[in-house]
């Protein structure tokens, strides 16, 4: 019994008011169109290199969407029983894709109401062709369709990068990246379309397990002996260079904290020298962590890479899960972040130089009106990233524009940035980004707050303009 | 001047957009007249098993409302000028119930835009025949009128219980409740109608005028000599017991915060000992209630029942309310809640376990999306309450569905779960929560973000078959 | 390409839904000509006893705004390329006024979707019959018409006073001020227009620079002899009744946080005596501001002033401006507050008091549903006052109405109070709040939730009975 027919509409996601809709139809449509910037995504270079198909319709959807598994674990299933493979080789993993796309299927009302769901089934329809809804009637039969669909040539990354109209897409690397993939991607062209990203998190907590290994890979990279407070500062610059020469245009930075606060010189080093020689606490460790967003900074009025800060999750909040599967399975869990004070220090060292510039996503929205938006209104370095992650929907723009716009204005945002893993929902998610931030100005015109035309200029400023703008090298 | 009729319009609460409305109406119409699940009230079962009737207008809607009596103190009245009867048997107390109702009645203004103007003006229309709007001029008529219709057999409570369409209610019971009222009802075939529900605060913050008391009504009720802490936890497991065998379901904790660390056995027995030989201060108090949440929930392991958290109230704000009248006058005040870090020692402990059951409500909105959301949308334990007492609101309840669902969808809460002590009220605040759930699902409908039979089948699984899910047991 | 004609349409700022809007226009007509009542700005009193004129358009539009020069350095402008005069006597400072006024025109945009441009297009259109939208095209013709406009004598202040209807306005005024410009407009029969308020800040935070400077002041101003704790409340209860004797309704208070909690006397004695003698440390100056508070709300019992406070915001967020600039240079960036426990020792003292009054203030949206609310919905003695700063906009006054309306009422609250320093934007501001709630109202009453006349009478209350009410005086 499927009343709405399985089709997109294409009205969805605008106001329906009807005063709105119209304007809103009106502005969407100037900018529909319009070339992705990706700019903030997880997408692997080495898959677009090698041109990759995507498998069957398990291992392009499920498996390695976090969202999505989150939610069926949620209801009471196991991450093997969806084929997360366990860290443990000899644990039971469902290897059956057939099945485990069944599960999903039958439960597609658990994602009634999330992104999730609009995303899916933009991507089913609009890119594969799917004409049924998900259900455990149905879930052979798409699969039978969208495992044939995903074997054609048409349906490989790079046919699908030009489909997608994406003009520049930005990955996530680690320091010690050898950068060989976009090296090879530049050879062949496409070095302006596919850049890298350095993010060097892993060398910036002395705590966590995998930063001793992190500094020998650095040291490595670099080709700088990595023995102390300097060295290691030298050899980031150097990485960072590495990674400007390959096009980078930003690094990136998930800190559970938005701590600025420099060491003195002397506490550096020691901590430094103290985490070479063994395990150092959690206190000492976040404290150094700030120190190194600071020190980050200082970097980049130098080799002009933008700064990303996304502050404010608890990372692998089961232990349970992350003892079974390893990070990033839909178990981390956002906490109460604060700028005002955390960020200070940096701005008063920074802020104000027009060399540096910072770009904040957070996922607690209660700072968007009381911080986030007072401080991009006033420093010039500073722009607000596109609402992140879980608020990456249509509900979380809307109100990240609602709670930002008055007193930040639209300026000292970057226009949307997604945070995809997920290759194929990059068209989506661009899409409804347009949709929300369209049914957010139609609502100004329609009020008499903004005139049609400065409406228009203003969503093609935040779809293209301001993305590439924000990033874009200024030398 | 009352240009609109005192009458309840059929559209009432429901979204006034023309292309929202007819959907709202059409999902609204699926569950108006579902029997309804009450699983969290305050209504005592004495009242039901002795059929009470509710005495005049001001004992039935004003004395014993606090939401009601708080707005008359706001705007100056005190508490006994309102029928309030003050813990000084000496004090003096307004007995005049008509012109306690008189008072209400002139201020009938102050409750403009608020939940119980909308409630009140439900119960007065809907289920007790006034036409006309409360005010100076119509006060007596009114009172006249409701006191001769309270007198009526068919306003008798069970005469509204069968009315009203209650398929089930859970009262809220005293650790050592001896339960023989929900004996008799059980007697009577409304066993499986009205169940008892297990609320243990009075035993956990030993810094608590009432808590050795409470230690010895638990001794008395269990009949096990509670003298440390294993007989304590011993004697709590037998009353649990006790509970389930009346027909429990689940346990109720209204705590300060949501911190659940479990203490060192030692600790924990150490702290027993000494609130047993005198005081403890409020941090080791708090730190024994943290600690007794985490043992709550151990014995749900093995009992089935389901844990209900309530946590983020200071209550008794105000010492000279509480000196002069007791607790529950309306001088509780929210304070910030956390619950990520708070609830990781029980979550780490049992958050997987398919035996345990764990529903989260609270009244402080900022961890909606930022924390309780991606808990519930990870963790299968975890289901989160309605949007509780002061959200328990038209625009609360809306909030609590956009602030959540794209994160947790819609099955990982409980549905609707009112709290009140008005009997009368309870179709009212039913009714409410139907509409504004419709409303919500009406804007995903008209967006295009879902069909409109998914919306249907989902407003009936709010209203029925969640809060059944929630609370049944499984064994 | 303006589609828009550059005029102010009648329905803006009003709901665009077709069942709401007609409600709306009835309930905004019925409040858009009442006098308006300003009881928190900070005109300076001796502008209007010398009936000044506003100078050149960016002496009168941007110079003096820091809500707009903020924008504009947020985008890279320097403070002084906008007239913005340097503490440093020998820096440079752009002085070509025309070319400053350049500069704003041509960066119009940055204000889409701001209250600043909402207020500015109401003030050029409705005010100075500006006729074409501010560009680099236009910029010159737009200031030579306000410059002419500008020179004409019914575009002085006392002229303007009378066309905006202002039936009452606060000025803000040092605790030492001598209150001359009060006494000669009293004289002149201004007294019941324009009234002063008590704002002690520099007294109360013994850290600050300008501490010392301002207790000589008040010494002399007082007339007492101030050297120790007690002459120094002596002192400040002499200014108080000098104030209330010069009209004053209100003493007003920013502090960085709303801590009330009173110090043992010995403790302020001595903190004190500290502070005469040398500096004292930033905790120890909070702790004794709070102390103040509380001493504050103490000595309104006697005097009946109306308390305001505003805590919340982290004042010369960059080190830098206030260097170049001095304070209140767009550089304040707002904290998270709390109330709940913060208020409890001053509610717990007098709280209940008929003679005491409390405004609350705060531009931290996360406390209104869940702190202030509530406060305000019990405690007689407290009001919740507009929002404030950043969030006296659109999205802000509606977001206020929603999170605090169904908890207090509209009876809880000040009715609009303004906060501001530019006089030409009093009546656009006023004139946005009446749409608002407007708006709000007949939302309220298109849900069938108030009938329309309940709606009519609250947006006259308010609109002017409130604002009124809740600052005048009670002997």
């Amino acid at each position: 019994m499927a009343m709405t027919p399985w089709t997109l509409h294409e009205d969805r996601a605008l106001p329906t008011e009807p005063g709105q809709r119209g304007i809103a139809r009106e502005i969407y449509r100037a900018i529909a169109d319009l070339p992705i910037i990706s700019m903030h995504g997880h997408i692997d270079a080495g898959a677009i290199r090698r041109n990759e198909s995507f498998g069957d319709p398990a291992e392009l959807f499920i498996i390695p969407d976090h969202y999505l598994v989150r939610m069926l674990v949620s209801q009471g299933y196991q991450h093997h029983e969806l084929g997360v493979r366990p860290l443990d080789d000899g644990a039971p993993v469902e290897t059956d894709h057939r099945l485990i796309w069944r599960r999903f299927a039958e439960n597609w009302k658990l994602y009634r109401g999330t992104p999730t769901r609009y995303w899916l089934e933009h991507e089913l329809v609009e890119i594969f062709g799917v004409t049924t809804r998900p259900s455990a009637e149905t879930a052979d039969e798409i699969y039978d369709q969208l495992a044939e669909t995903l074997a054609r040539p048409e349906f490989r990354i790079r046919a699908l990068f030009d489909r997608f109209n994406i003009q520049m897409l930005s990955t996530t690397d680690a320091p010690a990246a050898d950068l060989a993939d976009h090296a090879a991607l530049a050879a062949e062209g496409w070095g302006e379309r596919v850049v890298p990203t350095f993010r060097p998190d892993v060398l910036f907590y002395p705590d966590r397990t995998g930063w001793r290994a992190g500094i020998d890979a650095l040291a490595q990279a670099s080709g700088v002996d990595v023995h102390d407070y300097p060295s290691f500062l030298d050899a980031i610059r150097q990485r960072r260079l590495a990674f400007v020469a390959a096009g980078a245009l930003a690094t990136d930075h998930g800190h559970l904290t938005a701590n600025t606060t420099p060491l003195a010189r002397v506490e550096a080093e020691r901590t430094f020298a103290a985490a070479m020689s063994g395990p150092v606490d959690a206190v000492r460790a976040e404290a150094f962590a700030g120190n190194m967003l600071f020190e980050s900074a200082r970097m980049s009025l130098d080799d002009g890479l933008v700064m990303q800060l996304h502050p404010g999750v608890q990372r692998d909040h089961s232990a349970a899960v992350l003892a079974g599967y390893g990070p990033d399975n839909g178990f981390d869990i956002p906490r109460q972040v604060e700028f005002t004070r955390a960020l200070r220090p940096l701005l008063e060292a920074f802020g104000l130089d027009p060399r540096f510039r910072l770009i904040l996503f957070t996922i607690d929205e209660t700072v968007y009106s009381r911080e986030l938006a007072p401080i991009a209104g006033a420093y010039p370095s500073v722009k607000l990233g596109a609402p992140w992650w879980f608020l990456d929907s249509p509900g979380g723009m809307a109100r990240f524009r609602e709670l930002t716009t008055e007193t930040a204005g639209f300026y000292n945002t970057s226009g949307f940035v997604d945070d995809t893993r997920a290759f194929a929902s990059i068209p989506a998610r661009h899409d409804l980004a347009r949709r929300v931030d369209a049914g957010f100005l139609s609502k100004l015109v329609a009020e008499h707050r903004l005139g049609l035309d400065e409406a228009v200029e203003t969503a093609i400023d935040l779809t293209h303009t301001l993305p590439l703008a924000s990033y874009a090298r200024r030398d």
